[in-house]
């Protein structure tokens, strides 16, 4: 390719005074920020000038520099490499791109970083995380319903997969009610627009990584929701789709250069089986269709070793974060990407911001699997840097197997104890996201047979295990839903609509055993919020026996004693055997009904989970 | 203790000289060896003096040097900590033991290295190990059926926990049959002695570390079995048990030092649960139930961070494979052992025999647990310096799944696929010893629901996959049987006794279809022998499709494709995929039965292995 070095020639040309998107000239990222870490920045600059490519490019604003200017492949684009000095100022910085006389200037911008509002600070163990679907959770403005000029029209709270119109507005909206319910940190589904024909609920199918969807609302909108959050001492996570992009972007639509996307022969899906990647047995062809095959015929592959690639979503993750103020990055699809990409993304995003947490998708059967694509103790070649993964494992082979298993030698809770003993494979267990159920898994309650026992008994873990605990957005009122199709385990949060005929938002809206489980959530989680051992306590587990699995949590003066019952006959347990975790205790207080327990000999129902804090 | 030291003036005392075991006197080891890598050695002396401790000792022998008595706590013992010289020479080592003026001397002795055989060859993946029960196997020698003043004077054929008769002569007899059959490596149950009162026929509780079992033979057949073997290029693996010993070992009956077994207040017996062993978050208390728990009432668990303890199990371990000339050591129970303790004895036999094989039973469930015991890519605090085990995840959720599950996302032939692919855990895979069966696990043609079809595909998979394949004794002919109890897996051999009703040691005393079974073993065995890509050879695995599970073996110009139909249909496969793994080959001939095939699209009946090698 051509190297165009830019010349201080340009200041002296006429020049047209353009705003950003000028003759349908658009730069990505549309704005960055002065005193960033990394001095360097990639443009990506599209246009409709289809012999874009062969204009040359100057820049003329002090600290900012001109390294090199890529001609794409595709006429329309060129990529501009610019290092930002340390000591540039805020400012408007102009993109002059000129062709023979012709000479276009291009207003980008540098600003100047936020200092208002904490933000990048992490989600914690100390964290109770709400996954929310902005479209499924509650309609805060009908006007942005259906928006013209989208290519889904669509607006039917009837279908599972057509919009239901809820949007941030219904988010801001209910942030009493989470922060009530002893919420931390709130995660949606991607809010970034989804310019598709169908399905565009659910929001992986990016189209435009700059631009909120305009049916949830706008950028100003979101930044008010992570403000708002911030001022409750709550966190923000985005929910980031790296592995792909919807077929309506330009990414597809336009290619900037021919490897732009992983394309094959005839259409090839990726196998969704993670062991090609680190089976030493694998065969080169299926690591190559795990990791390049399409997630699905919607969603071509991006090829993130085509260097552009990799620069346009590395930038773009960090203008997220500073531009929308977050504090946990979730990354989709996690083991879909290419992972040595993954590993510079994750680095820069945690050189800028040492704090954010950042977990990935691992949808994988296994331990070793899914400690993979985490930092973890293996001594192989490929090391992964992500710190944390949303913990399949603990829910598959986990609370899951505790509850609806009968007790067995591998069987029951010995599933749950064996899957977090292989802990000591991961560098740090407590930075996974644990969880009952998400929005691509059935609901939790209908997963436990509607057993408001069993239901009672999975919260209760959630918020004593280790990690970082997640809700799925209507678990603490018991909705319900089976994954097949996913649209099922994605209803509407009753009450979220105008005219709802309940609204479960209240107390008065909920039904008894709702406001049951409600309570119990709500109590947990708030006793968690200020609870040294619940959150960044050490946890001790025993061995279990007829179906009770005992497990502590520490930390200095604080000990909480969880002694779950998993059989469905009540059981009567003698707390001689756990003398270790007990200490010079006696007896405790069950944190969600304040009912005083002694030890020596503990009686407990079928399927419950027993919090104790042990105060005696 | 006492310091006493070992003086010169011990010569001119007035001395008896008596044989070993004078006034029983009992020295551990009985003898020992010149030019052994490690100087030092230390002697149990036993007698049956109770003030034996108090006597003092001199050793005065060329190269020879006592370093250090130790008086035991129990007066009846001593240990002598000695150091021999490179130049010591063989010859008789007179250990003298004076009190007041009674001076005793014992003549101990240094003998030669054997040169004439070889041995601690190690067994590795180019061997077939048969795995068979001496008492079981055949009866070779009538006359040592029941032995006078043994405990059990038991011998029922018809109960499977008493005695049958079978013994070492009995194997010998049968060398020619392992051999035709593809065996190159014979690991026998335990054969020392194992003077209890009942349950003596497998070997495990043993009461004299020395001596074989007299039930069985002598040292010396012992040492004929293994010279014999190796005169036919096979090789000797020796079953050793360090956790624990039988209940009337001297070790239990007079205990050499208070902390000479781990005891508790009242009977603790083990959890048989590995887990607190590489749980981060166990209680220390379940680790040791584990670790020092008994592992039944009638085998007593060895302290072995007791240094005496664990010199006398070094030093007999190394003493066995000179003595009788093995090439590997199993090592059972591996996991409820001292891991430290094993980590040096391992280490001890491999500095003398750095080609002698090391495997040990690893009974857990999860690669990560089995591959904690084993050489593996963890980057923790405990390393295990055991270089093979036995791979039982390989079995329990690998080849089992693959041929009694319907295959799913999880389930059938993708277990096995995926326990396969966890591979990158252990150092190296290749050292684990894969298996069917073995004398604790049902009988596989049981376990297949006495499918011949399966039967079948799972021989050709032992013998295909990556491993050290492990038959045991019997499969090969279809015998049967479930474990529960044990004893029922471990029934006679047919023709293993004057008398048998057949003899399936030979082709006419077997049923059609044991012989087909036979003949497919013998053919695939007799093939892998002589087969690069079969035994050193890399593997290549497919993700499996539609229950079809397809890998390859590879060794420089040998290609092996292995093509295993799991489904109950019989079904077509398109060989397309496999182009990577096919290079430019374009058909092949079965192994089995020399039929050839042309690749493209190759028909395979229901639940069966087509092993194909590349040859055209």
């Amino acid at each position: 390719m051509h190297r165009r070095r830019a010349g201080l020639s340009a200041f002296f040309f006429v020049t047209f005074f353009l705003p950003l998107h000028a003759q349908n000239i658009t730069v990505y990222p549309p704005h960055w920020w002065t005193g960033m870490k990394s001095p360097t920045l990639q443009l990506l600059v599209r246009s409709d000038d289809p012999a874009f490519n062969k204009r040359t490019v100057t820049v003329n604003y002090p600290g900012v520099t001109l390294q090199k200017v890529h001609p794409l492949e595709h006429g329309k684009y060129v990529a501009l490499d610019l290092t930002i000095a340390p000591d540039a100022r805020p400012g408007t910085v102009p993109l002059v791109f000129t062709t023979g006389k012709k000479t276009t200037r291009v207003n980008w911008s540098l600003k100047a970083r936020t200092t208002d509002s904490p933000f990048a600070q992490g989600v914690t163990n100390k964290d109770l995380i709400y996954l929310a679907m902005a479209d499924r959770f509650s309609n805060g403005d009908p006007t942005n319903d259906r928006i013209k000029g989208l290519r889904d029209q669509s607006l039917h709270r009837d279908s599972i997969f057509l919009r239901h119109g809820g949007d941030l507005q219904g988010i801001i909206n209910h942030l009493d009610y989470l922060q009530d319910l002893g919420v931390t940190a709130l995660w949606l589904m991607p809010v970034l627009k989804n310019d598709m024909p169908h399905r565009t609920e659910h929001g992986y199918a990016v189209t435009d990584h700059y631009t909120v969807d305009p049916r949830l609302g706008n950028n100003a909108l979101y930044t008010r929701l992570s403000d708002e959050l911030h001022r409750r001492n709550m966190k923000l996570i985005q929910d980031a789709v790296y592995n792909h992009v919807g077929l309506y972007h330009f990414f597809v639509q336009e290619k900037p250069t021919r490897d732009w996307l992983h394309e094959w022969p005839a259409y090839t899906n990726t196998t969704y089986k993670d062991q090609p990647l680190l089976d030493p047995h694998a065969a080169r062809s299926d690591r190559e269709r795990m990791s390049n095959g399409w997630f699905t015929p919607q969603m071509p592959d991006l090829n993130q070793q085509n260097p552009y690639v990799a620069n346009f979503l590395i930038q773009h993750a960090l203008w997220c974060v500073e531009e929308f103020r977050l504090d946990g990055w979730r990354i989709d699809t996690y083991i879909y990407n290419d992972l040595d990409f993954m590993n510079r993304c994750n680095q820069a995003l945690l050189d800028q911001y040492p704090h954010l947490s950042l977990f990935g998708e691992t949808w994988v059967h296994g331990v070793p699997n899914q400690a993979y694509f985490a930092r973890n103790k293996f001594d192989i070649p490929f090391k992964s840097n992500l710190p944390g993964v949303t913990d399949f494992q603990a829910y598959l082979y986990g609370i899951v197997s505790a509850l609806n298993e009968p007790f067995g030698w591998t069987n029951g809770v010995n599933r749950l104890y064996y899957t977090l003993a292989n802990d000591f494979v991961y560098e740090d267990p407590t930075r996974n996201v644990i969880f009952l159920d998400n929005h691509d898994m059935s609901r939790f309650y209908s997963v436990v047979g509607e057993d408001i026992r069993k239901h009672k008994a999975g919260i209760a873990w959630l918020l004593t295990s280790r990690g970082v605990p997640q809700l799925y957005y209507g678990t603490e009122i018991l909705m319900k839903g089976v994954a097949n199709p996913d649209g099922w385990v994605r209803l509407d949060f009753p009450g979220g609509w105008p005219g709802d005929a309940a609204n479960k938002f209240t107390t008065a809206g909920r039904t008894e055993k709702e406001n049951e489980v409600f309570e119990w959530t709500r109590t947990l989680a708030t006793f968690r919020k200020n609870s040294p051992a619940l959150t960044t306590g050490t946890l001790t587990q025993y061995v279990p026996e007829d179906g009770i699995y005992v497990y502590f949590r520490h930390e200095g003066k604080q000990t909480v004693m969880c002694i779950f019952n998993t059989n469905d006959k009540p059981a009567t347990v003698n707390t001689q055997r756990f003398a270790e975790g007990i200490g010079q205790h006696t007896g405790g207080t069950e944190i969600a009904t304040g009912k005083k327990y002694t030890l020596g000999s503990v009686s407990l129902p079928e399927y419950y989970l027993l919090v104790l804090e042990l105060t005696e």
